[in-house]
C-alpha cells in the first residue's frame, strides 16, 4: 500500500494510540485503542484530535482539553482529562507523531506539460517536475525529488534524492543540493558573492567562481540567499535548519544541525560550529571562526570569533519606554567621559585617605 | 463608460478643481474650473499638475511652484501663487485625488496563453491569470482579481475579489486572501513555520499545519514572507500594511490597521494590536503581547509584552564618530563596575557625613 | 573568433603569463611562458593555477603554495616558490585576470520557445529571453542583453545594453535599468513605495507614480528590493554595487559607485553620497543627506544626516558574554541616573574644597 493511501488512510481510519507508544516507546494512560487524526492545541482540540504539552505557560489549558489525547511528561499526566501518552520529550514524540498524521503522500513522477527541461538534463523517473519549472543543461534531479512551480534548477547543479523546491525558489548553476533538502519558496541558492576591488573610485568584479554545496537534511527558509564561493565553495553541513531571510555569504561553512533563526547575515568567510543556536537578527562580520554548540542571542552583532565551545553571547540593549531611553541614549555618548570622572572622583578619595 | 476609458479621459481632460473640492469637502481658493492631470512636487510641477504641501520642511519650495494647484492646509494658503485646494489633512486628500488620476483601468477578464491553471481550480471569469502563473488545485480566484505574471497561487487556496497578486508572488496552499490585497513582488505567503524540536543533536521537524489568513485591505511588501501556522493560523487583520522584506513567524497576528516598516521581522506566536505604528528594522522576540496603538521606533528589539496601550518603546543607540563610538562602546563593557564604584563612592560620601 | 571560442580555448591552452603582465602593466618574476588557466587559492592550488595574496593573514599559505602563478606586491615576492605577477594592488589585477579566465561567453540572441514576450515588446536580436521570462508591452531590451529564466519585464521599463537579469528578477513597468547592469535571482525593482497617508484609524494608499532609474555597472544582490518613486524617482547612480537583501525605499537615490553590505535598508527620500562605504545591516531613517565618502559600519542605525564628507560612523555595541552583557545593560536602564550621582559626586568634593 502506497504512503499516499496509508495518509488518506490516517484522514479517515486515524492512529491507534497503543500503536504510536509502542512505536516510540511511549506509556498510554487511559484507551490504547483510541485514534487520533488530526493535531490540535489543548483550547481548541476536539474528538479525534492529538494535542500536546511541552511549555509550562499552556499548562492550565490541560485540564479543560477535549482532544481525544495528549502528549506529555509525567509529571503532568495527572490533570490530564483525556488519554495520555507519555513521553520523555513530549515534543519530539509530538512532532514525530504529527509527521505520521501529515505524511506527504509519495505521487508518481511527472513532468507537467509546463515545465521547461532542458534535454541534456537527467531527471528520475521518479522526480517531479512542476508548471513553469526550469532545469537547464546537464542538472541532475534526483529520485523523488519535487521541483515545484516557477522553480529555476541551473546548469550542471545537482539535486539530490527525495529533495524538495517547494516553489519560486531559485538554484544557481553548479550547485550540489543534497538528500531531503527543503528548499522554500524564493530562496536564492548559489547566487554570486559579493566579490569586488577597488580600482581609484571604481569596483572591480571579482568573477565568483566557486558553488555551494548543502548537505541532506538541512531545510532553507523563505527568501533565504546562499552565495556562491569566490573561490572555494559556500558550505552548509548536514541537517542544518536556515529560517526565512537569511544571507549566507560567499565562502561561509556552517556546521552541521546548526539553527539560524530570520533575518540572521553571515558575512563571507565566517565559519560557524556545529550544533549552534543562532537568533534572529544576528549579523556576523566576516572571516570569524565561531566554536561549535555556541549559542548567540537575537540581534547580536558577532564581531570577533569565538573559539571555546558552548557559550552564550549578546549585543543587542532591551526596549525600553521612549522617553527614558532617550535620555540614557544621551548620556552613553559621554560615557567615557562619566568613565574618566569616576575615576578621578575615586582617586581623589583615596589621595584623602 | 469604463473605469479604463474614464482614466485615460483623466489624462487628457483632466479633474476639474470644483469637482474634487466638492467631492472631497475641500475649499477652492483660485480658479474652480482648472484641471489637474498629473501629480508632481512642488518643486517640480508644471501646468495640469496637482501638488501638495504636508511636510512644513517643504514649505520653501511653495511659493515658486508653477503647479496649477496644491492641496494645503488653511495656514499656508497665504504663500501658495496658484490654485490652491484647502483641507484640512492635506495628505489625506492628496492621496484620494492621486487615487482618482492613477486609476487602474479595470480591464476584462482573461487568462493568458502563458498561464498554467489546473481544471479543478474556480476563477472568477472577470480574473486576469498573467503569463507564467501558476493556479494549482483547487484554488479560487475572486471576481476582478489580478494574478501577476510568474506568480504561483497553491493548491486549495483562495484569493478574495479585487485582490492584485503584482508579479513573481508565492501563495502557499491553503491560505486565505481576503478583498483589495495587494501582495507585491517576490512575497511568500504560506511558507512553512521554522519549528523543530531537538532530539539530542538533531531537529526533528513540527509539520507545519496551520495556514495564513489575510484580511481585506491588506498590502504585502516586495519579498515579505509570513509563514503558515503550526496548528493553527498566522493571522494578518484587516487595513494592515506591511513593507518590504519583513519577516512574520509562524501563529503571529497582527492586528487591524497595523503598519509595520520594512525590514521588520516578528517571531512565531507574538500578538501585535491593532492600530500600532512598528518602525523599520524592529525585531520581536516569540510569545508576546503588544497592546493596541503602541509605536515602537527603529531597529529596536522588542523582548517583552506591552500591557498598556498608546505608549513608545526604543532600543537602538543613535549613530555616532566611529571612534567616540569605540570609546564609548568600551566603557559599556565595564558598565556594571561603574556602577558598583559610583555606589561605593556615594555611600563613603554618606559615612563622612 | 568569437569570446566563446576564446573562453574555450583559455580553459585548454590557457593565458600566458608574460602576455598577461604587458596587458595590466605588471612585472613576472620566473617563467614568462607560464600558462594558467583557472584560479584556486594559495593553499588548494596547482598545476595551471592561478592564485594571489592581498590579505597578509593568508601570507602563510604562500610559501608551500604549488600555484603555477601568484599576483602579489613586490614585498611578499621573496616568499613565492611559484612564478609572480608582481602588482601594485594584487587584488585588483587578479580580479581583471580572473575575469579573462571566466568570461561568460557571448551567445548569439535567442528567445527560448517557453518565452513570454509581448508582441509590442522591442528586443534586440542579440538579447537571449530564457524560458519562463515575461516580456511585458513595450519593453525594451537592449543589445545582448540576458533575460535569464522565470524573470519578469514589467511593461514600458527599458533594460539596457549588455545588462543581464539572472533569473526569477522581476522589473516593475516603467523601470529603467542601464547598461552591463546585474540584477540577481529574487531581486525587485520598482515595486510600489511605502506610502500611506492616515485618515482616523485608516491607510490611504498614495499612489507611487514615479520609476526607478538604474545607472549603467551596477549590480545589485539576490533579493534586494528597490522601490518606485512616490512622484519623481528612485535613482541608483552608476557603478554602485548592492549586496544581497538591501531594501531601498522611494525617492531615495544612492551615489555613484557607492557599495552597501547585505541586508541594510535605506528609508524613504535619504540622499547618499558617491564613493560611500555602507556595512552590512545598517537602517537608514527617511530624508536624511549623506555627504560622499562616508563610512558607516555594520548594523548601525544612521539617525541623522551627515553634512561632511569622509567621516566613519558607529552605533552598534560589540557582542559580550551573555551574563555580562545582562548585568551591562540593566545598568543602561539606569545610566541617566548614574550620571545625575556622578554629577552630585562631583559637585559635593568641588564644594568640599
Amino acid at each position: 500500500m502506497s504512503v499516499a493511501a496509508a495518509t488518506d488512510e490516517v484522514a479517515t481510519a486515524g492512529l491507534v494510540l497503543g500503536d504510536l507508544a509502542t512505536r516510540f516507546g511511549c506509556e498510554v494512560i487511559g484507551d490504547p485503542d483510541a485514534r487520533v487524526r488530526r493535531v490540535a492545541t489543548l483550547a481548541s482540540a476536539g474528538d479525534g484530535d492529538l494535542a500536546f504539552l511541552a511549555n509550562p505557560k499552556y499548562r492550565r489549558y490541560l485540564k479543560q482539553t477535549r482532544a481525544t489525547a495528549v502528549v506529555l511528561s509525567d509529571d503532568a499526566a495527572g490533570d490530564c482529562p483525556a488519554n495520555a501518552l507519555i513521553a520523555k520529550d513530549p515534543y519530539v514524540i509530538y512532532a514525530r507523531i504529527a509527521q505520521l498524521l501529515y505524511a506527504t503522500p509519495a505521487l508518481p513522477g511527472e513532468r507537467h506539460a509546463g515545465a521547461m527541461c532542458d534535454p541534456s538534463a537527467v531527471i528520475s523517473d521518479s522526480a517531479r517536475i512542476g508548471p513553469g519549472a526550469v532545469v537547464e543543461a546537464n542538472a541532475v534531479i534526483g529520485e523523488r525529488a519535487r521541483i515545484g512551480p516557477n522553480c529555476v534548477v541551473g546548469h550542471d547543479s545537482h539535486i539530490g534524492d527525495d529533495s524538495v523546491l517547494v516553489a519560486s525558489v531559485t538554484v544557481g548553476h553548479g550547485a550540489r543540493i543534497g538528500r531531503r533538502v527543503t528548499l522554500h519558496p524564493g530562496a536564492v541558492i548559489g547566487a554570486d558573492g559579493f566579490g569586488y576591488a577597488r580600482d581609484d573610485a571604481q569596483w572591480v568584479k571579482v568573477p565568483q567562481v566557486g558553488s555551494v554545496i548543502i548537505g541532506d537534511d538541512v531545510d532553507v527558509g523563505a527568501g533565504t540567499t546562499i552565495d556562491r564561493g569566490a573561490v572555494e565553495d559556500t558550505v552548509i553541513e548536514e541537517g542544518v535548519k536556515l529560517d526565512n531571510q537569511i544571507q549566507i555569504g560567499h565562502n561561509v561553512r556552517v556546521g552541521a544541525h546548526t539553527i539560524i533563526a530570520a533575518c540572521s547575515g553571515v558575512s563571507g568567510s565566517t565559519v560557524i560550529g556545529k550544533r549552534c543556536l543562532i537568533g534572529g537578527a544576528v549579523g556576523f562580520v566576516g572571516h570569524l571562526n565561531i566554536a561549535d554548540d555556541v549559542t548567540i542571542t537575537g540581534q547580536t552583532m558577532v564581531n570577533r570569533s569565538i573559539t571555546e565551545p558552548g557559550g552564550v553571547y549578546s549585543s543587542a540593549l532591551p526596549m525600553d519606554d521612549a522617553v527614558r531611553w532617550r535620555k540614557n541614549s544621551a548620556r552613553f555618548r559621554k560615557l567615557d567621559d562619566l568613565t574618566r570622572t569616576v575615576k578621578r572622583l575615586e582617586k581623589r578619595l583615596e589621595d584623602d585617605d
